[in-house]
């Protein structure tokens, strides 16, 4: 049987942003226009516009989506089993893999979180914050089960952040890849090394 | 008594870098052309062609003349004075300050680095070479000494270099100084504080 029913404001507000992703992936960020969005979806250009200000608007709601799965993920390896060194290596690969999959192989995702990058910073960069309270979670768990010497949770997780934006960074994952360095998980890999030699009791 | 005597080739290479570089720097790289270069000597482009193949040979020079410094500045801290301790931070402040004053408080010198990041990357990533040398250098005479715990140090050495990108990179320098961060330098201290900690025999 099949049921039809009127789509809610979320559901459009979502099939909006899925399209616009989908043209954004195949055509480019700078070569898809709102127009082309609205034909995609047999909608008027104004009806788009009633959900989102700009394209701009539509590129930050899909940058939101993508942090909000990010998001989740880390979230799940911070509350979930294992040992605090177990979760700090976790959360360096899964970083890693995750943009360098998604943000630098898919070089048309890459060009609007570029454009998201130079044009919403504060969202971005609370992103980056919630990462790196995520890590301090993690870091305090070490130190509370005797795991990790007591560091201070907050810097160290600034500092290895910090230490990371060569295996973590989307410009410098791709800068990376275009000179053809293959080694980058293990780079990774070994960056954990670091952190956890520096954390032993 | 004022004795005139005619320059030899390699004073004329010297002039041609040096003007160049100034006029790469007032004016940008783009927009300089080898027959601006050649006015400003009292040349003819022909004779700058005698010496450089192109404007880009010139920017290599250039480049060289920049990594050459750099080389000497390690090197001499690597065979100075200090404990190993002292050295490793002498070696990531230094780089950092050197990239960050003369590559991106320059916005136009660094306009021709990032060409010669894109033109020459085998020369630049020799650079680099050097330097994880010099660090992996610094490491064993910290071994030898007790000082440091007995780590692989050409692997130390490259994880360190590639922790260290954030505060050494041109480019992400620069990003960084874009978004605001004004505490470029105390991050780089942590991050030598982070690698004595992993160093801790």
């Amino acid at each position: 049987m099949n049921i039809r029913h009127r789509p809610t404001a979320e559901d459009t507000r979502e099939r909006i942003i899925s399209v616009a992703e989908e043209h954004f992936r195949r055509v480019g960020y700078a070569k898809t226009a709102v127009a082309d969005i609205a034909a995609a979806l047999h909608m008027s250009p104004a009806n788009i516009y009633r959900f989102f200000a700009s394209k701009s608007a539509i590129n930050h709601a899909i940058c939101s989506r993508l942090m909000d799965e990010v998001n989740a993920a880390i979230g799940a390896i911070v509350n979930g089993p294992g040992t605090a060194a177990e979760k700090l290596r976790a959360f360096v690969i899964s970083l890693h893999r995750h943009n360098k999959t998604r943000l630098t192989n898919e070089h048309r995702l890459y060009d609007m979180v570029e454009v998201a990058m130079a044009e919403n910073w504060p969202a971005i960069d609370a992103h980056c914050q919630r990462m790196r309270q995520f890590l301090a979670q993690i870091l305090r768990q070490g130190i509370e089960a005797g795991e990790f010497r007591a560091v201070d949770a907050d810097v160290f997780a600034d500092t290895a952040c910090n230490a990371s934006a060569k295996v973590i960074h989307p410009t410098l994952i791709a800068q990376c890849t275009a000179c053809g360095e293959t080694d980058q998980e293990d780079q990774a890999h070994r960056l954990v090394d670091l952190f956890l030699a520096a954390l032993r009791p």
